[in-house]
C-alpha cells in the first residue's frame, strides 16, 4: 500500500521505517523535503520524501504524526485536495510542556481528533496509536503480555482499514471506542501515561483493559 | 479502624457497607442524618449514620464519596475541623453529563483533588478509586486477571495509609502516581472510562498496565 507519513519526529521516522520494511510505498513528508529525502535514504528503495503536500497526495492513507501543536497547519500545507476521502490516521498529541508541566493544548469539551475532523470534513479521520510510546506502536510485543490499541472516528470503512494496518504492526486487540469526539478520552488519556512514564523511567508500558 | 464516608450514593453505601463487612467501625455521612441512618441498618451493629460533620468528626480517615459538583460544599460542611491532619480519601469525579455528553467540571490545569487539598491544606488528601465502578472498588477480583489501583497525593504517610486500606478491599497492586497535582489525570482517565463502559454496557472493567 503507499502510505504518506507526516512529520519527522521519532513517531513518523519510526512508522515510515516500520511500513517500509513491511514492504509497502512510504513517502515522508515534511515541511522540508530536503530534511524528509534524507531520513529516507536508509529506509531502503520503496520509500521517498518531500513536501507535505507531496506526501499526503502519494498515500493511499495518510498518518499525521505532526507536533499537535503545529497540526492544523501542517494538513493544511499538506492540502484538503490531497486528503478529501482519504484514511487520515491521526497519531498526533496535543501537548504542551510550558512551565515544565504537562497540559493538553485542547481538551474536555473538544480535541485535536475533532478539530483536524472539522477543518478537512472529506477526509477519514481515524484516531489511532497515540496513546503511547512510538516504539510501542510498532513493536507490541516489546511490553509484556497482551495490551491494547484504541481507535475512533466517524466512518466504519476507515476504522476497518485501520485496524488491519495496526495488524500488520503486531496489534492483535484494537479498541473501537466510537466517533471522533472519543478522540477526547483517547488524548486525555495522555495525563496519566505521562504520569507512568516518569515514574517507570519512560519504559515502554501500554494500557490493558481488563474486564 | 473508625471510617468516615461522605456521601450516600452507590459509591458511598458501597464502601461504607463493605467496611462493615470487613469489621470496622463505620459512620455514613449525608447532608441528611436521617438519610445516613436509614441507609446503614442493614449494615451490622458497627455502622452508624450522621451528618457530613458527625462523620467527618468520627472517622480516622474519611473517604469523600460526594458526586464531584458537590464535593467543596460538602467537606466545607463536613468542616475544615474535623479533616485536619486526617488522611482524606478523594474517591469522587468532576462529571458533568450536560448536553448528553460528558465532561469534567474541572480538567487538564486543575483537578477536583487539587482543589479540595488547596481548600483544606491541613487534611491529606489522597485521590484513589475513582479510576473504576464501585463495584470493582470493594471486589477487584470480578475483573478477570489482575489490574490497577492508582493512587496520588502530597503525603507519604497518607499514601502509605491508603495503600494498606486499599489492601484490605482486595488490591494488589497500587500505582502512587506522585503529587496530589497527578489527580488530573486520574480523573482525565473517565473519558476513556466511559467510553469503555459504554461499549461494553457498563460491564465491570478496570485499567491494567502492561510494561
Amino acid at each position: 500500500m503507499k502510505i504518506g507519513v507526516l512529520g519527522t519526529g521519532d513517531v513518523g521516522t519510526n512508522l515510515a521505517s516500520k511500513f517500509a520494511e513491511l514492504g509497502h510505498e512510504v513517502m515522508l513528508g515534511s515541511r522540508s523535503a530536503e530534511k524528509a529525502k534524507g531520513l529516507v535514504k536508509k529506509m531502503g528503495p520503496k520509500s521517498s520524501g518531500g513536501t507535505f503536500a507531496d506526501a499526503a497526495s502519494f498515500g493511499e492513507v495518510v498518518f499525521n504524526c505532526t507536533s499537535g501543536s503545529g497540526s492544523l497547519e501542517a494538513l493544511k500545507s499538506a492540502g484538503a485536495k490531497n486528503l478529501n476521502g482519504k484514511v487520515l490516521i491521526d497519531v498526533a498529541n496535543p501537548l504542551s510542556f510550558a512551565n515544565n508541566q504537562l497540559t493538553l493544548t485542547v481538551a474536555n469539551t473538544d480535541s485535536l481528533g475533532e478539530q483536524i475532523q472539522r477543518a478537512f470534513p472529506a477526509a477519514k479521520v481515524v484516531k489511532a496509536l497515540n496513546t503511547m510510546n512510538f516504539r510501542v506502536q510498532t513493536d507490541p510485543k516489546i511490553v509484556r503480555g497482551e495490551s491494547d490499541a484504541f481507535i475512533c472516528g466517524n466512518d466504519q470503512g476507515a476504522k476497518a482499514k485501520v485496524t488491519e494496518i495496526l495488524g500488520w504492526l503486531g496489534w492483535k486487540s484494537v479498541i473501537d471506542l466510537g466517533g471522533i469526539d472519543r478522540a477526547r478520552g483517547m488524548e486525555a488519556i495522555l495525563l496519566i501515561w505521562f504520569a507512568l512514564s516518569q515514574k517507570y523511567n519512560f519504559e515502554p508500558l501500554n494500557f490493558r483493559i481488563v474486564k
